[in-house]
């Protein structure tokens, strides 16, 4: 860095990411990557069948597109969520969800409650701004009023979380939204991989329950329709929308208005709740495929719950001993195999597992053999 | 606001804009508005003429579409900006880059130094961070120096300014650069107009002519293409990039693929040349046939320099007594006419002319004739 640049003391840890410059490698041919969360392309829409009226070329509102806004204002109202189109902010992609949160509550030293393990992209846009991060745990009440009570905000992602894949079950539900509720701790309720639910599972939000605490509930059309298309929304109690809306101005006016048409249309199109249907089928059946090769190559090696929805299996090492997957990462990468190490998405390193996060929507079935088989043998050798 | 919530100090002042409350009438049927910067609709592409390939859908690279970049930095050095395709990052509109340069630069009270007037939401990117702003005049080198030296940046529009249509001169030009260059200043030069180019002017990036000094520039599509796509880009020296890139990857991942594409492919159609000839043609009659019913209206009531680009006129009441613009705003609305008030476009209530900002590029001959006409009456009931 030139020396006589003074940059801001939040960027201070912000170059520094191993993982990042670990993963620039993940294009190269032959590569099998299990790292991102990328949707498998043949579910994406064909989004020619809906061509942009020319007026969507001018700027447009800030709060989005108001028949956008109204179609996800009923589609909350209809999974129990009291809400209006006025509460309705559409997005630059949710990551920008998280951003806006952040701006909104988080000075330096604020305290902010979070899962831990959880999205490590909100972890470092939380600590960028100044948080201090305490985890808390859903199984016990007392606890987890001990760790919400007095945070800015309580950040959970209950359905199908990233990395973990876990669903919160209708107690663990009903016990946060309580705890938020007699703390009036607001909760922040990230839900991006709700369409992707193969098992059935209830994913009523917990917001929709919340009777006194603020709070302000997410959504993607990154999963469920295409992610190029950097589109999401967020929800949220009446008095904190004037604040988002002004926050989201100030960092990108509005969203992108092509998007926005297009997302409408094809959430308006009969053919979308058969086109959802067919999109978790084919990932119900990557899921299954893919456990079925993990259990031939690991089931001496690790352990994982089959996730009930998401992108992602969230595989703990058998090791007596830490094992640190963020090296076994460059390892594996000179092998063409790539995967997202665990370490990132916890808030310490204390007793943290070894685990790795492994991603069963895009590789191919071919690439699914090769890629873990190659994983399990560099697993043995550093478990044994 | 709920009593119980804690929200960060940035927030404080961040509801409270007469000025947005009073402009949220602006789409009222038959409305007269010269407040926007909004370029005319029958300057738009066609942009169905570019079907998205499927492949566009996925997510891509934080940095934006590697053709894209490259094609951004070409143009860039025909503009005389030492500049690489790695140099660039696509940016979900320039709005986005001012976000993306007050998260690198500012902690509160960060020193920054600021044309006054300026784009004001500029000012309110840099206030929200907790810069302490003091303004520069380009005129006087030692007072420049005096205004720039120790500032975390200088931001500067020279090119048809807004609100003002300045445009740079060379010496001012090279004054800026080197002063930049013996302080160390970074320099962040926001050039979102520089297409609307109506009488030739030389408009040379500053940053061009640094040797020493850090820089930013940024460009956008919103005026020469169009708005709805939120597309612009930075091109920084490249110590910074690092930085923008994982401050960008926060904000909202990537930038929409669509408009990426839409964009890369009309840049590189044979008939964008003409096109933007076209569009330059068209504004310049606009603005002739505006400054001609200005005259008309207010040669005995205001002063005003013709822009030489850009979208406004920005219109300097003639009154011995300082008259508030915001108010008057107020009462033209009632009387079905918008423009924007000269206030918040200055870091500070000293010394600040009454102005009013308007835009030329939007109303048709009809509107601009029965609009002026108004706006006349209300002025000149006010002045004497």
């Amino acid at each position: 860095m030139t020396h006589s640049i003074t940059l801001s003391r939040r960027v201070d840890d912000l170059v520094a990411s191993p993982i990042r410059d670990i993963l620039s490698v993940i294009d190269r041919p032959g590569m099998v990557s299990f790292a991102g969360g990328l949707p498998s392309e043949d579910t994406f829409p064909d989004v020619g069948r809906f061509p942009v009226p020319q007026r969507q070329l001018q700027y447009g509102p800030t709060e989005g597109e108001p028949e956008l806004r109204a179609r996800v204002a009923d589609d909350l109202r209809r999974r129990g969520l009291k809400c209006t189109a006025e509460q309705v902010l559409i997005l630059s992609g949710s990551q920008q969800g998280i951003d806006l949160v952040a701006k909104l509550f988080i000075d330096p030293a604020t305290l902010v409650a979070v899962e831990s393990p959880t999205y490590l992209a909100a972890l470092q846009v939380f600590k960028f701004y100044g948080a201090c991060l305490n985890a808390f745990e859903s199984s016990d009440q007392a606890k987890l009023r001990a760790a919400i009570k007095g945070r800015a905000f309580a950040y959970v992602i209950p359905n199908f979380q990233n990395p973990t894949g876990r669903c919160y079950s209708k107690a663990e539900r009903e016990a946060l939204s309580h705890v938020c509720d007699s703390t009036l701790t607001p909760l922040f309720e990230d839900d991006p991989y709700r369409d992707l639910n193969y098992d059935n599972c209830a994913t009523d939000p917990i917001c929709a329950s919340l009777e006194r605490a603020p709070w302000v509930y997410q959504g993607s059309f990154s999963k469920s329709l295409a992610p190029g298309l950097r589109l999401g929304y967020l929800a949220c109690s009446p008095d904190l929308m004037p604040y988002f809306v002004r926050l989201k101005q100030a960092s990108d006016l509005h969203s992108n208005r092509l998007s926005q048409w297009i997302v409408l249309q094809q959430l308006n199109d009969p053919s979308n709740p058969q086109r959802i249907t067919n999109l978790v089928d084919r990932y119900r059946e990557k899921r299954d495929r893919f456990e079925h090769t993990l259990s031939r190559y690991f089931s001496d090696l690790a352990t994982w719950v089959s996730p009930s929805g998401g992108l992602f299996f969230w595989m703990v090492l058998n090791s007596t001993q830490a094992i640190d997957t963020t090296s076994l990462l460059s390892i594996a990468l000179e092998r063409g195999v790539a995967f997202m190490p665990g370490e990132p998405f916890f808030i310490d390193a204390e007793s943290r597992p070894s685990a790795l996060r492994l991603n069963f929507s895009h590789a191919d079935a071919a690439d699914v053999e090769r890629g873990l088989s190659i994983l399990a043998d560099l697993v043995e050798a550093q478990i044994n």
